[in-house]
């Protein structure tokens, strides 16, 4: 097994491209990961992996493995997509590393995409709600977000110390490091009251603790580390790339407010990348709603059961506090873009670990983890990337 | 890498399941495998890999890995599910493949698995078509079927010494070879009169040349080969799986009469089983529509172009033929469960290889390959196995 090094990254802005077509986004973000790797040409690449979730309801599209290698002009090449709901990116990710380390694959490229906003909100609704448990959850009309209301419900009363205020603190830490990001889609600084004051859309869940509907595309290239330097001068090399999943149906869990599927991967991470979580200098957590940036660091092993929001509120998790998170404005304000969310992160945790994030840099950052969630922490990827150099 | 082996497998009966949930029959499948294996529970399995194509479309269902790990009892492992339109199967079975190979996995199974008869046809047809490309060619009405129909037309103008009747003895092996599959769908004979009288459903294409809507699944465990002794008394080595790709939109090949994708893969996995063709005992093909059949044949490289259906008509293809093909019924008379189908091409391939076959058994079968396709020859996998005794 090969050591594996990311050596190339692109993504395009995060917004509602309803004007372009799926196909164009994703060859946009994976030729600028092209030209970010130095001598690399698209005719060196041997394995595309595709995430996405909704290409058929959103594009009457399946077979986005073929269809993208086709429209880079490097059909031929082995391709195929890998879907794990909002967690497809990283786990197209997983399945393109994997090919990379077992020397399936010599340069590998992972596009994460997603068009959402060309399509009724109907449509979405119901696209996205197919993450869930159609049988037993959809055919109750639960939507996604009404899932999640439900979480944060049972959260609220379990932890009766924990403010709407508390929570409200990921979307503003969120919007607050949006701002330097020109990928990111909300680009504006907000605060507690203005999260708190914004409608109910699912109860207890309000407009401004959700990530909005959005399009985009993000891509990495993966080379063998021993082969890093030839293309880039700051490889980044992938310690862990680790899933593990829970049970679907919501109800049948043994405790909701503590999703294994969260716990399981990060410590497969952490034991396969042989880091303990004080090494963690950055963390690019799931918060498509506030309720799950709290479990994902709960559950994660970062902070105590209920203690989450109130360690934010704190300064815990802003750049420059004990563990930034969403250094580049997470789900809530660079957006997502569903099954491009995962490589999103990746690509962002990158430029960290390169240290090319600008006002976004955390000082000195050697190591990052990043945490791709599917359903409602139903499927968990969990990956960390440390610097190569 | 390690080398890797097939030690259980499981199939349900291809036909119409309306009745059945799409998850009982992914875990029917899958209990089947287990039970296959010996010494494996469902407790050593680390990973799960599903092949599925239509889940959005059947049964208003993602985020299938999950789903069928859960349904399994099994939550908590590494799942995710592969698509690649009707080549969902075996990309699947590629992806399982290369964790297991690479040291990520030790036990994995992989579940094939599709439902297509509780829906509509024309939800069906609409479904199927995601396979092409959606804005040059389903937008202009191109069902899958009529693109399949634009091939054979072309290919009896190119080729004009091939009669119909010899296209016509593609479906008549496969319902010769069904009649001892006890997982077929259609278990009965027909001659080359029965499929030139049948209606035309897309012109020049006559309905008994298609592989039916159908249900089904199948189920492989994969295990280091050094491990495999453990688990079965015949392991199966998995001597290649490899993928290939072609543009999507069919106007837009070089020479659509010799898919590219189909050459390719095959020479990579011959390259890669180290074995020649004159080695392959059986070739388990993909006959979705009989010119399919004639296609894999010649741009594999075992029939000149044009010379495959003259070929079948004298009888290199019948078990006991130089190379037989569709032992246990093919895609047409074994039934084409879409996602599943190359699952099952495995299946059968490892009940040929273990001398398990019976009535359809090919006389000291050492080696044999599977080919899954997933649009018109659009994704292809070229799956090599060996006896490994």
């Amino acid at each position: 097994m090969r050591d594996v090094a990311v050596v190339g990254v692109g993504q395009i802005k995060v917004s509602e491209h309803w004007e372009r077509p799926l196909r164009e986004m994703a060859v946009d973000a994976a030729m600028r990961a092209v030209i970010d790797a130095n001598n690399i040409e698209l005719k060196d690449i041997d394995m595309l992996v595709v995430g996405n979730m909704l290409g058929e309801i959103t594009d009457t599209q399946a077979h986005l493995g073929a269809l993208i290698a086709d429209y880079l002009g490097i059909d031929g090449i082995e391709a195929y997509r890998v879907e794990a709901a909002c967690g497809s990116g990283a786990a197209a990710f997983r399945a393109a590393y994997m090919a990379v380390a077992g020397g399936f694959a010599d340069i590998a490229l992972v596009i994460g995409v997603e068009q959402q906003t060309n399509v009724f909100f109907s449509d979405i609704t119901l696209g996205l709600a197919m993450a869930a448990d159609a049988e037993y959850e959809i055919l109750h009309g639960a939507s996604f977000l009404a899932l999640n209301a439900l979480l944060k419900k049972l959260y609220l009363d379990k932890y009766s110390d924990v403010s709407e205020e508390d929570l409200a603190m990921f979307p503003v830490i969120a919007h607050e490091n949006a701002v330097h990001n020109i990928y990111a889609m909300y680009r504006y600084k907000i605060n507690v009251s203005k999260v708190i004051n914004s409608p109910y859309v699912a109860y207890p869940i309000r407009l401004f603790e959700t990530a909005p509907i959005s399009d985009g595309a993000a891509a990495v290239i993966l080379a063998p580390l021993e082969d890093a330097k030839k293309y880039t001068d700051t490889p980044v090399i992938v310690k862990a790339s680790e899933v593990s999943t829970d049970r679907i149906y919501l109800a049948s869990r043994d405790d909701i407010l503590l999703p294994k599927a969260i716990r399981i991967s990060t410590e497969k991470a952490l034991r396969r990348a042989r880091v303990e979580r004080k090494d963690i200098d950055f963390f690019e957590l799931h918060d498509a709603y506030s309720i799950m940036a709290a479990l994902s660091l709960e559950a994660s092993g970062f902070a105590e059961p209920g203690s989450a929001p109130k360690m934010a509120t704190e300064g815990a998790y802003h750049i420059g506090g004990d563990l930034p998170i969403l250094t580049m404005g997470g789900l809530k304000a660079r957006g997502h873009p569903v099954g491009a969310t995962g490589v999103y992160q990746i690509v962002e945790s990158v430029i960290q670990l390169r240290g090319d994030a600008g006002k976004s840099q955390v000082d000195g950052a050697e190591v990052g983890m990043a945490q791709n969630v599917g359903g409602v922490a139903t499927t968990v990827i969990t990956t960390i990337l440390a610097r190569g150099d």
